[in-house]
């Protein structure tokens, strides 16, 4: 996909990890685009705010998407490389697209996805990164809790 | 495990899955137990009740576990084989074992599970596939839907 409109798409999970951040959160944002690149949902992780362990920041956006016969031709675009839990959800659901802000801090499902004919857009967005590694750094227990390591 | 035992936990799940039919829901259901036999958390699919399609049993369930360091020694049961979605959630939680009522009408990631050293139990049960067989004979679109196909 074009880099560009990959980066602008990139910026509205970057908004959702700071406003979690923002909150007292795990700072992992994510939007769901259609095929036509309408933004259908976006969130991020709450498990600080809501105490609720099954929304990730992909799980919020797809929950904020609500109802839809097909995920055809949709993108899921998160900050971090997503977990197992959220690579299995992009498997299921038939979402066609990932693009990732960075896979240096986490290294999730994605080449697992990719194997499974989902298309990777890796973007190693240095922002993305340091948010993450300065946040790991600053709660490490809370970051292994949400990953169950 | 002890079968009689897996059952009983079963009986858990099935009781959430016809809650599930009798709100006009998705009928599968599913319970987090702990290492020590202790019930954490129990639920159901709720995609038509509350309009939200993250809501698997099994993500049902884990939410109403609320929190937790660790889910080593967990078991999840539910009625019907997990989706990709779910056995995601059981990876990265690292869900010690399955108890699954049956994955005759569903087959989804038990076997990719148990290469990952998550113990399953496949029961058979005959009311769970009774339930998921005359569900989906009724409601293709809504159980299409509710796995992405």
């Amino acid at each position: 996909m074009d880099q560009e409109l990959a980066r602008s798409w990139l910026g509205t999970a970057l908004e959702e990890a700071r406003a979690g951040l923002a909150e007292g959160g795990i700072p992992i944002g994510a939007a769901l685009y259609g095929p036509d690149g309408a933004l259908l949902g976006r969130g991020h992780n709450r498990r600080v705010q809501d105490g609720d362990p099954s929304l990730h920041a992909e799980t919020a956006a797809f929950r904020a998407a609500g109802r839809r016969p097909s995920y055809r031709g949709t993108t899921m675009v998160t900050t971090l490389s997503p977990c197992w839990y959220c690579s299995g959800l992009v498997r299921q659901f038939g979402i066609s697209r990932v693009v990732i802000g960075e896979a240096v801090t986490f290294e999730g499902g994605h080449r697992w996805l990719a194997e499974h004919g989902v298309e990777i857009v890796l973007l190693d967005d240095p922002a993305c990164v340091a948010l993450m590694r300065d946040f790991v750094a600053d709660h490490p227990a809370l970051w292994n809790e949400d990953i169950g390591a």
